[in-house]
């Protein structure tokens, strides 16, 4: 039915922003042509990729996993090594958050290239955003733009990097995803940087989850059952 | 002694190319200011890892080795993959050798870049060319310049990426490895896709190799102990 060209692959984190991308994927280019992939980089939350696979299959989507041992072994990262602690704040001496794994987009992104270049998908779908900006350079517009750039010619492909919400804030995320019915799927996604279920609703991530639906003037389903 | 924007970062893969990379960044930047790195990929031919550990050692250069179990789980490649038969010729489907893996040089080169960013490691150098052109696109000069342009925005970095050999033919790279004294470093690379040792002489990479040395009148030193 859905032609090779016509077929998207979603980056799905488990968490609110890549569950909003899976059910605009799902709105533009049709349940049967959509599936998703999430990376196991050794993250200190295993709940996340739960998440993933839970959202994929109430979607009804085909998803896939890959590992990524690399990011641990390039080591001193908060997200993949539990002798650091994760700060609330933004680590002043490089401005950027304590999380940050250098060019972890640009992998992610080259390994879904590589994922749907086998499986003739040319859309990949991603939830980086510049605006609420959280400090990584490899989510800005500029980045992505490069980043299709080079996977086309480096794989003699036809990509194209889909960032919908690019230039949405955190409010206009959350209205999106209830404009496209995504909030109940909303409700099972993970956003919490401590890995908390109920969430800590203290670490920046959850702050930041927390504006934007307040903003929205939408409840989180997410804290609903809580 | 060396300032962090003079230090440079070598892909060394234990072949031939990468090992004449390495004393070309010796000769540029001087010994004290380079180091090496190699990718443990899966391939089925763990004597590459092993050469480049060799040469790293003998050239007197700090060497890493980063694990990726990304590929093999991406499957289907003959470098990686047991159940498939390297192939002598190229593939006729795809017009690509059967041992490409999509993107393979540009997650190689986005992992050393995030390596070196956390080293204040500007130079990137790197063992691709496009002459004597093997049908990979990532190898180009063209996908190089873009990436290093997606990287330097990734990372906020400001990354060079040197190709020394991207327009030598095999045959000048073997003069140049003969000018730059790395003729006894190159009698301990790895070159035969089938892992043999001595080399099977047959394979593509084995032909090519023979090419270059028999087209520059110089005798491969892997060759003059058998």
């Amino acid at each position: 039915m859905t032609a090779g060209k016509d077929k998207a692959l979603v980056l799905l984190s488990g968490g609110q922003d890549s569950t909003t991308c899976l059910y605009w994927a799902i709105d533009r280019f049709g349940k049967h042509a959509v599936s998703s992939i999430a990376f196991d980089y050794g993250q200190r939350h295993r709940i996340e990729l739960e998440c993933a696979e839970t959202i994929a299959a109430a979607a009804g989507v085909e998803h896939h996993c890959l590992p990524i041992d690399t990011f641990a072994a390039l080591g001193g990262d908060a997200l993949t090594d539990a002798a650091i602690e994760v700060d609330d704040e933004i680590s002043s001496a490089s401005g950027l958050p304590n999380t940050f794994v250098p060019g972890r987009n640009l992998i992610f992104l080259t390994y879904a290239a590589a994922h749907a270049y086998r499986r003739g998908i040319d859309h990949l779908v991603t939830g980086v955003a510049q605006t609420d900006y959280s400090g990584y350079p490899d989510c800005r517009e500029a980045t992505i733009a490069s980043l299709q750039e080079t996977i086309r010619l480096g794989m003699e492909s036809d990509v194209h990097i889909h960032a919908p919400l690019m230039h949405r804030s955190k409010k206009q995320t959350v209205e999106l995803a209830r404009d496209l019915g995504a909030l109940e799927a909303i409700g099972k996604s993970h956003t919490c940087y401590k890995g908390r279920r109920p969430p800590c609703g203290e670490c920046p991530a959850c702050r930041l989850r927390a504006k934007g639906f307040a903003e929205a003037g939408i409840a989180d389903p997410l804290l609903a059952g809580t």
